[in-house]
């Protein structure tokens, strides 16, 4: 089923990383930006994440052995800086989610790159060296993207849904790893609630939402793909849920033949086989578009 | 998983608050000011709460021998003091959920206060006394509401999120105790249903929306939390739900260790604690914010 | 559970009335008047009620020896008179159901009325005799309404939702029978699907929905109440759903005790006990408002 | 349950029809004009349909030995000619799907004639043949539409909801094979998501969607109806799914009795069945309305 396949270390069936994108009330400031300090209850829904769910999600990872990675937006390493410590002297990665959780395709071309840079520049001044991974908040990557994250030196992306396995995104001949994830993976259909994030449609079960992370794995495990969850702290964090999440684990580790990794370490392992000529990657070139289609204009 | 975890009277596992915010139709009203009029149907609805409801709420505690909090805005202990008193002579706790269900971040800092004196008032004339809890209508706290509480003299708040136990607020040293909910224990987004309320999603199963309540149940007891429902009396007090509510008391009480409490009972606990030196709660200073980001104007 | 228990004929431990609002394409219409011409494969859709699925209900009521009601829009009437032959010839009831679907609660007075009229004008014109029976389209039922339907002469209403058991409207001491139901019991939460009717929710498969009528009829069963089924020929009428049905009817007759009806037996059989004053009805006046409330006004 | 019973090949019990709409992202290019360009990660969502999807379907078809049709947009064709190639060579049938993935009937007559013949052409200029079958985007299906079908010579249409078995579309005398199928069979609403797709409600599992088709398959196996599925390769193609879509069609396959054909085959079976005399098929006149209602008028 897979065109492609890719080995993974040690001869693993598939590559598990679990990922958290650790927002906080960042896109609630984001997106209303006159009203999200009045909006209280939101806010502490929203701030349970660094608060209360990083401490439990370095505990998980210590349970099973396995490092994870956080994708934290600017914004939040500079004020909750306890949160994205926690993680990174457990040895977990952190990776970069934007500044305040901008919706990238939405800005202008200088909007995008002022917030992308003071994105990187927060994460400079706190940890003293550039991030090697980037997911675009609200899987908003736009057509400048790629651009900006190559000549920023970054290693590898996650915010694209192209393949079941990693790929190359080339633009203009600079290349970036891509580690490919999917809406199926991501907890917010399934858990996030509320009239003021937009979202009043009924919430998921714990052992429903582990339905589909579990199908989607067994499908990895099956085909050889690589499965990469995109939680938030706030949600999955919650502790009905980390439980379907403990569940979920040892499902896996039960299973066995899983590489569970960060998603650095998987970008590394695809940049050793290029380099070593052991698997050649699919390429894709970005941007598709570089203006809306001639298409509408020529009926016009 | 719990960081900070607090003791429970008598060794118990977690404490259950079964609450009831008995909306009646003031929502409608605060929502569709000119035409809740006349959606006559939505009313009754709505009215099946108080009248159809209420009574069985109280024959529901009598069976298992437990108290409930019921949450309502001073315009329904006005207009329905029938149901308000038969929770109130059978022991329960009545609370305070502001005057016609007014969404307080959505209003001026004085139509706030003007509506919170209101329902206080209205509380007041019916009872004689000032009420010792309350949760905001549609979760709407705004930065002003805490201040407002402390100087009415509230004991407790049930609005916030931002933890799994209990916790202090506090503003500049003033404080107030909150017992935290979640929105998966509210049964809007399981049961609620109608265009003129703007809920056109699929209704939930009893027993799949019992699947939600109990998992987050068997959380509470697994780990030491508190667990409050925000249910409404014509969502859950229907008949085929209740019955699943009856199904859930019954397994947490076969289950055992639990501590059935009302939400004031628990604020008392917790603040018997807090004045014995016998646990340390977290504390939250509130506002967060007290005006839109400076990041924006810094950018613009 | 219920306060005013209602005798059933023969002892029953409930009344069930399968009812269907066969609305084919009329209220399409209504909402778009301006584009509802073109979109004819939604309009496919909506007339699989009356051409494809009607006699299906025919034979289901034959398989099990049930009569069912059929509520209609005076329009569908007029277009469709062979559905709504079938059904009459069968013995089955058919009652009222606007003309147009419109939505009554979003008109003047004076549209409402000219549309009530022309929906009775049809059903007279089509079956010499005026209607019993009433259910307001898309469950509007304005603050006139209840006045119309008395002048009309009508026997019952079966548009609300106040209470468990049938009970009786009051205006100004004239009367009506209302027979509830509620939102659960439609189907059109867990089936309508398309972007031309406003639905995009994730549609629910045949055995799910069953699961929410069958707790609903349990409910009813074990505690008395009246369950009255809101279906719609277009939706429960499609080949898996029926089959649903079927299973649901058998699951009902296996339990036994229940008295299968007609909206209009049911109103005779509340009629009767009230007349010979073998039950006492709850009574609702209505309307409840007649104006906006006057909070507001004393606010602003 | 079926009035007009259809006898199927070899005295089949039902026929089914694995269909795919190979959108890509042209509708994301229709709807959004002039943003599309700069979604790129939804882009990326979209190509994993040609890219990597359709081989697992050419793949999907020669384990089970059936053969499939592949609904295509004319400009897919051009953007992506592979994979209707990989299709077309494994002898898949290739049916047209508009141009830019248009909803016909929010365009005017003249713009939407242009969008078909433009498809129509990028068709004929691949494959140097005209296609044989159809189905509108969006199932916008307009008043015009059967005319322009019937003039440009198709065989067959696929967008209407009409019955349970094909039927003859009538356009003054002249007529065209309708193959209906209906929202249950497609996939979007379980699998989509996006904000940017205006998808926000709940993913649903694999084995629940899994549900819903099976049921709809189990109906049409007992009653003889035509099961076609509407899917997508960017949603049903994903790794996770297409297991399910590989369970259901063993599970249709061990039934037995089951006709697994292309909609062309389809169509031709109906053909011949009409031309020997062998079944009189409904015949439902199009368009129904050439204009609104006059019902409207007649008020103001």
């Amino acid at each position: 089923m897979i065109s492609n396949p890719i080995p993974w270390p040690n001869g693993a069936r598939c590559a598990v990383a679990i990922t958290w994108d650790m927002d906080a009330d960042s896109g609630l400031n984001f997106w209303n930006p006159e009203r999200a300090d009045t909006m209280v209850a939101c806010q502490t829904m929203f701030r349970y994440g660094p608060n209360i769910s990083v401490p439990r999600l370095v505990e998980l990872g210590r349970r099973f052995g396995i490092k994870q990675t956080l994708y934290v937006p600017g914004w939040c390493i500079e004020r909750y800086p306890h949160a994205v410590d926690q993680m990174a002297n457990n040895g977990d990665e952190v990776a970069l989610h934007g500044y305040l959780h901008e919706r990238a395709n939405e800005l202008s071309k200088e909007d995008e790159l002022y917030w992308f840079e003071r994105g990187i520049d927060a994460y400079k001044k706190h940890f003293g060296r550039s991030p090697a991974g980037w997911r675009t908040p609200s899987f908003a990557f736009s057509k400048y993207s790629l651009r900006f994250l190559i000549d920023a030196g970054f290693q590898y992306d996650s915010s694209l849904m192209g393949d079941d396995v990693p790929y190359v995104l080339d633009d203009n001949g600079d290349t970036l790893i891509e580690l490919p994830t999917q809406w199926s993976l991501d907890d917010w259909p399934y858990y996030a609630y509320g009239r003021e994030i937009n979202m009043t449609t009924p919430i998921t079960a714990p052992a429903r939402a582990l339905e589909v992370f579990r199908s989607e794995f067994d499908a990895a495990w099956e085909f050889g793909s690589v499965w990469i969850s995109v939680w938030h702290p706030f949600l999955s964090g919650r502790l009905a849920r980390i439980r379907a999440v403990i569940e979920l684990i040892e499902y896996m580790q039960a299973k066995g033949g899983v590489w569970f990794a960060t998603t650095s370490e998987i970008a590394d392992h695809v940049q050793g086989l290029i380099a070593r000529n052991e698997w050649t990657p699919t390429v894709e070139k970005l941007p598709a578009y570089t203006s809306p289609l001639p298409e509408f204009s020529e009926r016009n």
